[in-house]
């Protein structure tokens, strides 16, 4: 990468003709261009579990996440500095996003206490006593020398008062400053962070606030915590709309194949979830006919494949029954597959959505995705 | 494959021009051909452990080892025979041996009843009740369609009375002549198993009585179960000798890189054995400088490959101290890596004695793996 160019350049190439704010896009960065809207697999501890970087590639996915708050503490910042960064640690040469640790302080650990200039909290693994600040998070990301730093941010619980949403949103807003002036690495993007809960006058008064300072990107924060799909569709709805229309839109920790047809269809281009790697491991499919569980035993016997529609290298070689073995006999390689599955089935969705896009098609994809859930909803009650 | 081709085709191409015992050769199966001498991972229940058939593939493999007691549990002939054998339900086209389950049966099952037909026995699953008999496992292994399968055989304890050994000896006699009767699978490869523990009289005797049983290949049953590397090496060495020149020899069970090594010298075609694959799930790899236990602190900021002198994916792309972040972290990937990895050593360790053997260099590499070996056991009694 040149000197002088932008750590992130980001090209709208197509919008929905009918609704007008689902877009496609070309996200360029230092290791690799980005198509978007994009989906990024979670590599929490350098890994995106039970994969190596190769099979990574090959589901299709174009950018990886990598966790602040895990990575300082496991393996530990001179480990990653000694290396040259997480790219060399985790030997995956594609863009990667690291978050900022803020949400992992506020859900993982243990007696954290809050100030205003950063938050003391203790190792979920050993109880060791350790504090970030917006700028330490900011030289760990630029240590970890990821494409896209994410700026530190205060996240409440999602019933906290709105008087407690407001002053968490304030103390965010100084902190993104923070952040920024912190923020030295020039080939690295900074993004910033709009919280806000499930409330629109507080999304846009934060959003109102962090678009003053010149971040290369904007996410959508503090979704996916337990707020209803309706309440988490009008949000990213309401904050999409806010956000910068030349810049990427990333909502964070987000979600189901559903959820993102609706976020994608609010304009929303970037996209992290552990659904589908977290669901691997505990034997559940994504697939074109909804979720399955492959432990169940009606697949004891089934020969077809996880899905039929799937090329990915576990629906063109394996059983359902050969799956649901590996399951049942607790073999690692059950993990590897459904994992390979479910991130291609995930890109594969992604790439769907782009097509749509840019063909005008998006509605039929979204009301697909609808009518599967609704389909689902009405199994469930009888 | 032609209806009447042979199972099984054994050409010799070298022999070692200094002991004429080693030899290199040929094996042509029904589903490829395998240079010897071979190295076959155990794939125990339709998976080598955490590998894709791919990743396998990779390490240089070209035939696998499955097990027919565990398969027979799980997931059961009737799944098998529905994919139309192992091959299909596991996704590997390459050569399968089979063994004939008696092994488990001896060494994992519980209150198992042994008698002149066969052996009553209990999952070492569930419980529930089971019975093999040569018959049995013959038409087991006809079911799951191995390149070769291996007959029932009874496996007394290694310290068990001479007068035990010869009975299981007679016994597992009668059980060759009716396992060859029972066999109908024409495109399967069948190998009698000479037993005899450590004793040279039992050996000859038994390698005699199974000698006058025309079948496809011989194997050395009943080491590898805790006697001295010496006693393997003498009992190896006498019994190779006596059986037929002109068809493949196979040591079962055995072993490590220097065990295999004394075993090609002595005139062995094929291994299978656990060690490199258990060894990698527990964090230790082989190298060409000697075992290394990865999870050990001093591989914390070990910036070099986990061995040196290999190419596979692991040592090409990841560091020591990434290898010991992701074992620490119990990171799925480290079993991949480390299976890749040990894998690819043995078939390298395989692929150097068979051209040393063409060579006439055979000698040094058994020396060096001898002064390996020693100066381990140096440093183990100081």
């Amino acid at each position: 990468m040149k000197g002088h160019s932008p750590p992130l350049s980001f090209e709208i190439l197509s919008q929905d003709p009918k609704n007008g704010k689902a877009r496609t896009g070309m996200m360029r960065l230092g290791h690799g261009t980005v198509p978007t809207p994009a989906f990024m697999p979670v590599g929490t501890l350098g890994t995106v579990k039970s994969l190596t970087p190769g099979q990574l590639r090959e589901t299709g996915s174009a950018i990886c996440l990598g966790n602040t708050y895990h990575l300082y503490l496991r393996p530990g910042m001179d480990i990653i500095e000694s290396h040259g960064g997480l790219h060399n640690f985790m030997g995956w040469q594609g863009p990667i996003l690291t978050d900022s640790g803020g949400y992992q302080v506020f859900s993982l650990s243990s007696l954290r206490k809050i100030d205003e200039d950063g938050v003391n909290f203790r190792s979920h693994i050993d109880g060791s006593h350790h504090r970030l600040t917006p700028e330490k998070s900011i030289e760990i990301q630029e240590t970890l020398g990821s494409d896209i730093a994410m700026c530190f941010d205060e996240c409440p619980p999602a019933n906290a008062p709105r008087e407690d949403l407001r002053k968490a949103m304030a103390r965010t807003t100084a902190w993104a400053h923070r952040c920024k002036s912190a923020h030295t690495r020039k080939e690295q993007a900074l993004f910033g962070i709009i919280q806000g809960g499930t409330d629109q006058e507080l999304r846009q008064e934060h959003a109102e606030a962090l678009g003053e300072i010149d971040f290369d990107g904007f996410a959508i924060g503090g979704l996916s915590v337990g707020e209803s799909h309706e309440d988490l569709v009008a949000t990213t709805r309401f904050t999409a709309a806010l956000m910068p229309e030349n810049k990427p839109r990333y909502l964070m920790g987000v979600g189901t194949p559903l959820d993102l047809c609706e976020a994608v269809a609010a304009g929303v281009d970037m996209f992290d979830c552990v659904m589908p790697t977290r669901n691997a491991r505990q034997a559940t499919a994504f697939t074109s006919e909804g979720k399955l569980n492959l432990r169940n035993r009606r697949f004891r016997d089934d020969l077809g494949p996880v899905d039929p529609q799937c090329q990915c290298l576990c629906c063109t070689n394996f059983t359902r029954s050969y799956i649901r073995h590996l399951i049942v006999a607790k073999e690692i390689l059950a993990s590897t597959l459904l994992t390979i599955h479910n991130l291609t089935f995930y890109q594969d969705l992604m790439r769907s959505l782009r097509n749509a896009i840019s063909e005008g098609t998006l509605d039929s994809i979204v009301s697909h995705h609808r009518a599967l859930a609704a389909q689902k909803k009405q199994t469930k009650s009888p």
